[in-house]
């Protein structure tokens, strides 16, 4: 299973839960040391974001606020939240699944690493298994209209 | 003591264990539901900033992952993730006291609440007690580099 699978198996876990399926791993040294789905729901909890979840814990884990040898692989395009959450953290690779042109803040809406006020970019990887991941939010938002 | 002295009180706080001087009260129907300021180091989570530890608390405490009826009190512009999160927990109106030109993203940088990725913003009032939390913030930065 590639980085992105292990990502898409928590955005599918997400959607079992009842909420958005985006799921997100934090990569260091070729092992995953966090890996969570969305969880705003369940947590009461606006900030619950897949990315910032899976940060807040490899950050706990690895005791620092900022974690430079660690790659963030996410299903949807960060929003601006978890963008800047990114940046703070100092994240080295971001590889994201499918654009969201309604709330993603990378390449859509601020774009936040290139704006002014960004003061830590990632390299940036966009696209890799983008048909799942979308499959996988359509199939969702369409069961919840039927 | 009016709402934003509350929350300079949180950043005062906040700069004596160390971390950058910003404190955020939350407000609904004229009583202050949580305060805090600045926590990143302590907690080793660069998520951890004023505004993101009260509205996690008063959406824990109310249930809910939106907060509409609240209002947020905060001793400086809010960045990018900050704002994001006041959008998401559909917070009535924000009130900061100083504005921040090297992060902030309400009035500069990418202006997240004009951006067409934003589908709530609150109602802004700025500048409310500037001068003692701008006076703050350079004690503390004056008192780092010394």
């Amino acid at each position: 299973m590639t980085f992105m699978e292990h990502a898409l198996a928590e955005a599918e876990k997400a959607g079992h839960r009842g909420e958005v399926p985006i799921g997100a791993v934090l990569v260091s040294g070729g092992l995953i040391i966090a890996r969570d789905g969305n969880r705003t729901l369940e947590l009461n909890d606006p900030t619950a974001h897949a990315e910032v979840l899976v940060i807040r814990a490899a950050c706990a884990a690895l005791k620092s606020q900022r974690i430079p040898a660690c790659d963030l692989y996410v299903t949807l395009e960060p929003c601006a939240m978890c963008a800047a959450a990114i940046s703070f953290a100092r994240i080295r690779r971001l590889y994201y699944a499918a654009g969201d042109e309604k709330g993603g803040a990378v390449d859509h809406g601020g774009r936040f690493f290139s704006s002014p006020t960004c003061h830590h970019a990632p390299e940036i990887y966009a696209g890799i298994a983008e048909a799942p991941a979308r499959h996988l939010l359509k199939e969702f938002f369409q069961g919840r209209r039927s």
